[in-house]
């Protein structure tokens, strides 16, 4: 019999980070992570499909918005610019999540196959970009160009940031490192 | 006994290549592999350590040529321009692999593990960029920056020369892609 439980996926998320850290993600099994956090496994099936899924789950709901942010963005804007704006979004999104952002980085760090998910999250967010930007006319050759590079920069200002115990503003940072690249290839 | 065999590591290549294309390579044993290229399971493993050492054995020696590359450039070069120059250097090494690349591009998108890998690739690619580049003394957080994104303007030249059936110049491409960027950030 299920009922309604105050803020159970947020509570689900931080158990299974504070576990994940405490004893190794492998280590970890869902049923651990529903007794830390005070609730079933059932209800933690009904927020995630698998322990994986607390690492990753809101990926897609920030790759969904950089699509909308670039289908939105000023018709006359570059390419570089669309991407730019469109990261800086995402990355103001995460800086509303920053206490879980930096455990969650740690967790990555420690675990090889973790690491390689995150890539290819990264890479799942380059080929939406890629596809929002030829929907702008961009040619795909720029269009993977510009999107490989822009998720390359978001990626080192994130990490940099969520190491750091994510204490700066993201989308500052984000900002900031797009500028850096221009300047550098200038 | 073991007795010489002439170039008994291109020919377990070729064949390993093979075998994951017509099989699948979860489907393919080092056996298998050693038979269609008529030596012996203890010639392969001479050559490499496992199956997927057939696909990613190569990145680590161009991982070094990297950073020699990088050594040697002159003291004035931007930091943007060093790692290009880099990166164009080991495209014409891959150029003359032309092609074992696209029929090991071609396994690899097949399968999501080893995309996986191959992002771990660059990766780490990436981080002995940044390592060269801060003996030149770049600051870390630019050579971040340059490393990542030269690596990612390489993988989209490199997957896009391979998946087309490598036929291009891939250093041209390699070389047209940084420019490109320069322009687009312009």
């Amino acid at each position: 019999m299920s009922r309604w439980e105050p803020n159970a996926r947020g509570r689900l998320e931080m158990a299974a980070l504070e576990l994940y850290a405490e004893r190794g993600y492998d280590q970890t099994t869902v049923a651990a992570i529903a007794e830390r956090a005070g609730l079933t496994e059932r209800t933690f099936f009904r927020h995630f499909a698998d322990k994986r899924e607390v690492l990753f789950g809101s990926g897609m709901v920030l790759e969904e918005l950089l699509v909308r942010s670039i289908a939105e963005a000023p018709v006359e804007a570059s390419a570089y610019d669309v991407v730019a704006g469109a990261l800086v979004e995402a990355a103001a999104v995460l800086q509303g999540r920053a206490p879980i952002a930096t455990k969650r980085q740690a967790v990555i760090d420690a675990h090889h196959e973790l690491r390689e998910r995150e890539l290819g999250k990264m890479s799942s967010w380059a080929a939406a970009l890629v596809e929002a930007l030829g929907e702008r006319g961009v040619e795909p050759r720029l269009a993977g160009l510009v999107a490989q590079t822009g998720v390359a920069i978001f990626r080192v200002a994130f990490e940099t940031w969520a190491r750091a115990g994510a204490t700066e503003d993201l989308a500052d940072a984000v900002r900031t490192s797009f500028a850096e690249l221009k300047a550098a290839t200038g």
